[in-house]
């Protein structure tokens, strides 16, 4: 049995009774509370982890912002400021305001706008050296969420308590999504389940395998139920009873990024079937190994 | 005890005695001298430690500054140097020469304002080649600061000498202060005390758990004061007397960086208090884990 | 004999007898199956893995796309939507607005075309903040290429099986086809071979050395066949009709990347040499050490 | 004694006798040979590797030349491909070429020059997108070089045979130039001394500490000559017959990098002093502790 201290999940965790530790994610189930917005605004980390989708959504409305602040200002500044206009009444004015702090912005400057008198200089000044800024910042960001070195596994949708020798056995399966390869590959897996007491114990589970040289393309991890398992004779409806979860630790080295790349996934009660087994993944083709990535989360029950 | 070679602190820190080995934010309490100014001036170092704030006044001013020397020297270089000017008085004449640098480093270059003759043209080209270079160099920068692993850990501003099982205890408070997870994370905890000789011996501390798996949110490192412990007996007035310090070296692996950080933190004696122990940071919630962050550093007296 | 769990080979290799597992290139002879087209592609692991030829062919090619598809939209969205055109004539105007568009793309922008209207000038917008952004990516991407630490191995094309002391041993050669230093330079290898059971067994074979210190600047990769070894007393004939294969995990610290680098390679039976040995690559000179690197492959036949 | 095998230095060094293995810059005493240009040129490994100098001097003269290769195809290509020249004699078209493709380039384009005609837009479409391409990599190369975690160790310009306790011992001194601290900073020392048999003996030898926690600010690595040292009653004038010198590894932490960093020195004979000792370091202050950096390589010779 592992010290909870161990595991760094805090020592009163009674009072979540009956919920998941750690979401599907992998990400844990606590709510921190008391830091301020900026305290807890983790802006670089939140500009790493999002979606292109979404980081490619606020970029174009900073953009669409930024420009739309700036020709503001510019056609409450005053009159005649900007050359090459040939209509000064409004909604055109903003327009030209806006298209030409665009061109700024942007830096293409073609000049058929440009700014007239000192001040609407300035402000165009510091919306280009803005523009340097701001494109370096996006591009950093940009490299910095292209280097970061991340895994992207599938993991079978349930795990399974399965035949397996003469006894059974909790399985799930691994695959690696990317094209690059995982060498080096190895899991930990904890069993977190409630006790008499009301609090948790936390047991190291011993896997057949817990470290493979490839994963290539998939593997189906196996935590054997001996008698020297805590699983041991723990039946179904126990193990409900009892909110047990499954916290996995997955690490390898990827081969394109050259270095280690990190994993967690969490099976709770509900995700874990017990009586199945995978369906196979290799087809049957006498010349080469196919794999059916399709039938990773395949599973079938056993009688 | 360790030896003192182990720590690479050097041999002869008699003379600094009474003082703090090393400054709260873990940098060591050592001066060096005799390096000319290009030797010891690290600009890298500096460029990526600064904060953000002098990061970008920096560059605010050397913004200002560079465009600022081009419109001289192009004001110095003669009268009819830019295209598109009309009116040829000072400062009207500076002023249009540095919104023409500055529309050339930033490449937006309207072309209202162009160089007129070979002198100004060539100017210009190296104005506008030195604006691609430090462009690139500040990207580079940004990028650097933003790629780099980095831990932001708080620490509890005091450390407590806490009642703990049938003894007491050294214990402090960490917790990570971004939102990413660490894992694997681990300390090592030095004391360093004055000996009767008038030189300083080092010990490593037991830590009733050394490393945890996962810092989630926070986690209080503890030294139990055993009998074996070196800090067994001693009292508040001795340890003040001895001028006992606690060096702590942090490590983990970020899981958005993908990489180890490592922290340093000490506390020096007047910052640990005697018979006190910590707040509780879980709210009572029947529901979920909730933690508050604001107790911290909130300690109590204990009779 | 390792157990196939710990390659992560799966386990109904049979299907595959006689093929190559590992292709010469390290990556593995298995097809996957089932992942529809965006699941499957990996565009970063394509961008960052490309050869520098295709990546700028699909650069230029991207680019010349972009801004014929902009220059198409414009053409047709209205007969009056470029200032500073003269001739409005076909091909001529699809032409003046491919160039308004890189120049807009570019952001060079310098005026003598530029965008009239509000829809035109919207549009040109949008290139212009669109170029932004994938000048960014392209950046980032050039950058993740540059800052991948790869290792560029050469390997011998052949292995051989060559008098080793008073019996005979498997070895290759290596080199660094780099300038940079690598530093302990470890080799792992692992023996294929078909059993009668109509499986495969993977042995770890015994090295003579399997780290040094320096790969300066080629190593000769020996295991001894001795009695302890799986190859004992095997022949050349058994050892094909067997389908055997070496495989082989190279790893070092490349000392320019400051970052651990790896490489795999095998070698199949086609490709071992039975009776043979390498010719030496040290060039007779007595004042210096020059190493030939054009002999690497070369071998010559024993009596 | 180490088996040579295991430092990767090849096999037959007799035809090196005398010379000296390692350079004082860690590069290796070897020349490789029989690679054609393509080869063996490892632009990457020099545009990363290069000064700052150099590498600027390089970027200056690529643009130099960019842009005249540009304005000569430019004038060669017809009389009026320049749109806002008045002046079409030479050296005034060539100069207005040029200037027109640096403001390409640079993406600058006023547009008071600029192309004319079908060839000359083309022409300058496909500047710009070099450009944008050139910058990129540049930028790239600046971000590689910085982001490139490197040690920057000052070494003792000598190292000395010292008194130490009872006997002697072999004696360099390491500081770290930046102001970055270096955590669990090792040392791992390897003596090379030719043998009666022509051939050469390479030594681990064991140091008083191998491993230090904090390079804060310089450190004194110490072998001392006991009777298990291979060092044990060799005199001065053996050493220097012998040919024998000292490798030197030295890895640690970066806490600005974050990452591991590596270095490699070696000692020949003549740079070792026999009978003298490093004048110390600290200054003598009551109150801080200083140190002096300009004494790091000050020795004086013992009676």
């Amino acid at each position: 049995m592992l010290k909870q201290d161990e595991l760094g999940l805090g020592t009163k965790l009674e009072q979540s009774k009956g919920s998941r530790l750690m979401n599907r994610d992998g990400s844990f189930n606590v709510i921190r509370e008391g830091m301020d917005f900026w305290e807890s605004a983790d802006l670089y980390h939140a500009a790493l982890t999002m979606s292109w989708k979404k980081f490619y959504s606020l970029f174009l409305l900073g953009f669409f912002a930024f420009n739309a602040l700036f020709a503001l200002v510019l056609v409450l500044s005053g009159n005649d400021v900007i050359l090459g206009e040939e209509n000064v009444a409004l909604p055109h004015r903003f327009w030209d305001a806006f298209f030409l702090s665009v061109q700024t912005f942007t830096t293409v400057g073609f000049g058929t706008l440009s700014p007239k008198g000192f001040f609407p200089n300035a402000l165009i000044a510091l919306n280009a050296l803005m523009g340097l800024l701001l494109t370096a910042i996006a591009t950093g960001l940009i490299f910095a969420r292209f280097s970061r070195p991340t895994a992207k596994f599938i993991f079978s949708n349930q795990a399974v308590i399965s035949p397996y020798k003469e006894g059974t056995a909790f399985m799930f399966r691994i695959a690696n999504q990317r094209k690059s390869q995982l060498l080096d590959v190895q899991v930990r897996m904890i069993l977190a389940i409630e006790n008499e007491k009301g609090g948790r114990d936390f047991h190291n589970l011993t896997l057949q395998t817990d470290k493979i040289m490839f994963l290539s393309p998939h593997w189906t991890v196996v935590h054997p139920i001996t008698p020297e398992s805590p699983m041991w004779q723990i039946t179904e409806s126990d193990f409900s009873a009892k909110n047990g979860q499954m916290l996995l630790l997955i690490s390898g080295i990827d081969d394109v990024f050259a270095s280690t790349v990190h994993a967690r996934i969490s099976y709770h009660h509900p995700e874990i079937v017990w009586n199945a087994k995978f369906k196979p993944m290799l087809k049957d083709d006498p010349n080469q190994v196919v794999v059916d990535m399709k039938q990773l989360h395949e599973i079938v029950l056993v009688k």
